[in-house]
């Protein structure tokens, strides 16, 4: 925690506008239920009105004036953006000390860039290139010609295998592996024979892998994950996927090799798509669901096989009532019945 | 292994009551269908019974006499509890000698208990404290602040980030991760903007996190793991997310962002739930269940979405005779087809 | 990359069959989209001879002379695995200097084969054995007991637990971790009461284990992996699991505790199965599938609760048809209900 600032120094850092005390001292960012006088808060979501009216809270941000009367408010167009600047502010990052320290095990031919930092127990490759301000924690293991980009984060035990490439202002998390051989075998007479994984991995910049997800190196060429794409925990990304720019792929999910994933894409959790497929810009897999054939642009997809949405929906209910249907099929025979029943009387 | 011990011995270690040869000498514990007259075994479930008669065991943990007689018994109202506590005897664990490893990276402000050790190739932050008699193994990274508890036995390799807490006789095995970011961006335009995760992880007293599962930090305030709750290996718990006590989080599972689940619940291997829901308590969500809207307590959850487990297997029922019920249709229509020309004959 | 090679020379290496210009120099292997008249390419599925065809590759490995006329060729029986040692020509692996690095930490009474090598930051157990020229990478870990076989490769940062044995020519990607604790409780009113697991994982001859994958240890006996099987990443096998010889797990497969697989098996991507299964030899579980009771040998299984492929995509069929299945019904409804009214109009 730094020290408290006034409302007004808020609004100033986030181009925010004052309504009420701008005077107010506030000493830290919690949710509508946590905060007391001392905080600041904030409304993103209207179904949370009435928490945010009932809340303690010394000032709320907000999006619009109207929703919060008669309340301290910091009143900015995107509430949740300003939340993420001010967690920031009250809890700025401790940057280790630049260099290599003194246990880190590191070739001789490195290149380390200003104000980087190799922290204990690493061990880094030949010909390794690590960026200005890059911090490289505890534990990590960097093969053979890998690259660091600048201001790039690699938590504590990460592994990049040999030659692979990471972005500009990247973030690594907690025993991720970047580089590991892809699952490629050439079957003979039922013996499976290991195809060399000769490419490598690339994240172009500001890409963020989370805990222990794993980013398989392609056969031949490159993996690649696009600029801005936000990768979570225990994720599997096979050799040779090709994944967009700016999409969000969530816990669990796996996207089988040389499968292309289009810009500003999302995977739920735990979905999944089958290999060599062509997955188009903006699709949404929703959780749990797979794409087993490629997808244009724009479609949301659910259920296993993944099916558009609407139509998944509409299945999932007429399954619900499959019970009812059967009901009245058995009703309908016993009526067909008494009618050729009647029939045959007649005649 | 440690020298033999006789029946009674035993029963007295156990609080069992020998029938039978109380002098007979047991070498170690085994399987039903491994062991030898030197092995005691077990019995804790009535489909194996015929497998006990028949097992050259020379002595068999049984719940009641009357399930084998003439054989040599230990008897007790819990037999497996049993068998955990033989095996205790005969396979002690050996407690690495106390103290810091020569090759550890320790910051001097560190609090180590009595009897605490702090194995090779580690890195400890500042201000770390490690209870008495507590185990860090080889490779584990523990950041700033973390607070071990008591007894508590980390496994190799484990990471533990700033600020979190574990509690008094805790395990983790190798490969977790303890506070990793949340998945959390502020999206604006089609960018993702990191939302620092500033939050911190809690494992309360006796929990057990197993090999490569990952735990984020909550955003703001806690992620919380009730007392006595066992998480299995590759197990996702996002940030915020809430685990009663006494729960069972098997493989491959996920919990979503600020879902909160009630003590003694179970989640089967690949199961799931969706975020910001309330799951009770004893609830259960069988395997690859997803719970995609809260439950109330005592539930048991089946199936994608989940549904009650009577009524998920009702319509799986349904499902499995729709080809049935489909045929059937196609016969009403041409009887009533048939019954329709007539009626047109007539006329 | 080493210097190129001739048609000739590549052929004699392979077994294989020059077509065309023998004298033909060779630099390295590309797909057919990527390649140029210096590479070598490769067709072994014929659905992309019209990109062979259109390929400026320099030479191709093909099945069949007749599938490209006019065009330099190497002719072999299996061009796919011939890739694999074409692979192997031109990227080489590095082997790292033999002997024990002086970061490394290692009991006094390991034993190292010849040419052996154990990386930097890495801690080697009492009494491990490491065959000859068998690699240790950067930050591994390796319990008392550890037996590793010839040839092993180990990536960074992979765990193996007290007393577990590896194979000849087996391979652990990074982060892997053999022999965790098996997912083993004792539960008493609601208290779940740790089952020590003092078993092993054995890993025969020439078995892969992908990026952190975790198998679990016994709880008596032994995990074991036959020969020749592959695990993909972040693959979970619980306890006890016998997996044949000769399988593929595919990534996020699951299989649950004192499950049998048959020799030849396939486990898809994000499949499943319960525990104390008996699955049978040469099974195939499709993606996302599950097998929740024995399957004899040769299934196919698809979909959750697994069933056999055919009769599942029967069942996906009239799902899928459901919506027009109660739309009939509800017109044989009216039909039938105007023939009663026409019935009682008669009377």
């Amino acid at each position: 925690m730094t020290q408290s600032k006034s409302l007004t120094a808020l609004a100033d850092l986030l181009g925010a506008k004052v309504v009420g005390n701008g005077e107010r001292l506030i000493e830290g960012i919690r949710p509508l239920d946590q905060a007391g006088p001392e905080h600041l808060s904030f409304l993103h979501n209207p179904k949370y009105l009435d928490q945010a009216a009932a809340s303690p809270a010394g000032a709320i941000l907000v999006q619009s004036p109207d929703q919060l009367p008669d309340r301290d408010l910091l009143v900015c167009d995107q509430p949740y953006l300003a939340v993420a600047r001010v967690l920031d502010v009250f809890h700025p990052r401790s940057t280790p000390v630049a260099g290599v320290h003194p246990s880190a095990v590191v070739s001789e031919d490195i290149s380390l860039g200003e104000g980087a930092s190799v922290g204990p127990q690493t061990a880094i490759g030949r010909g390794v290139t690590i960026g200005a301000n890059t911090v490289v924690s505890a534990g990590c293991v960097l093969g053979d010609g890998v690259q660091l980009g600048d201001v790039v984060l690699l938590h504590p035990r990460v592994v990049i295998e040999d030659g692979c490439r990471v972005g500009h202002r990247c973030i690594v998390q907690a025993g991720a592996v970047i580089g590991s051989d892809g699952f490629g075998f050439a079957t003979v007479d039922g013996i499976h024979h290991k195809v060399p994984q000769v490419g490598i991995v690339v994240l172009e910049d500001d890409v963020e892998i989370q805990a222990n997800t794993t980013i398989d190196r392609a056969t031949m060429g490159e993996t690649r994950i696009g600029r801005g794409t936000k990768v979570d925990n225990l994720v599997q990304l096979a050799h040779n996927v090709q994944v967009g720019e700016h999409c969000l792929l969530v816990s669990q999910s796996g996207i089988s090799g040389s499968t292309k994933i289009g810009k500003h894409s999302v995977f739920a959790g735990q979905a999944g798509a089958a290999g060599h497929l062509d997955i188009g810009e903006r699709v949404v897999v929703t959780a749990r669901g797979a794409a087993m054939k490629s997808v244009p642009d724009g479609t949301i997809l659910a259920g296993f096989p993944g099916r558009p949405q609407a139509e998944w929906m509409r299945t999932q209910a007429a399954v619900q009532r499959l019970t009812l249907t059967r009901k009245k099929v058995a009703e309908l025979e016993l009526r067909i019945a008494s009618i050729e029943d009647d029939g045959e009387e007649d005649a």
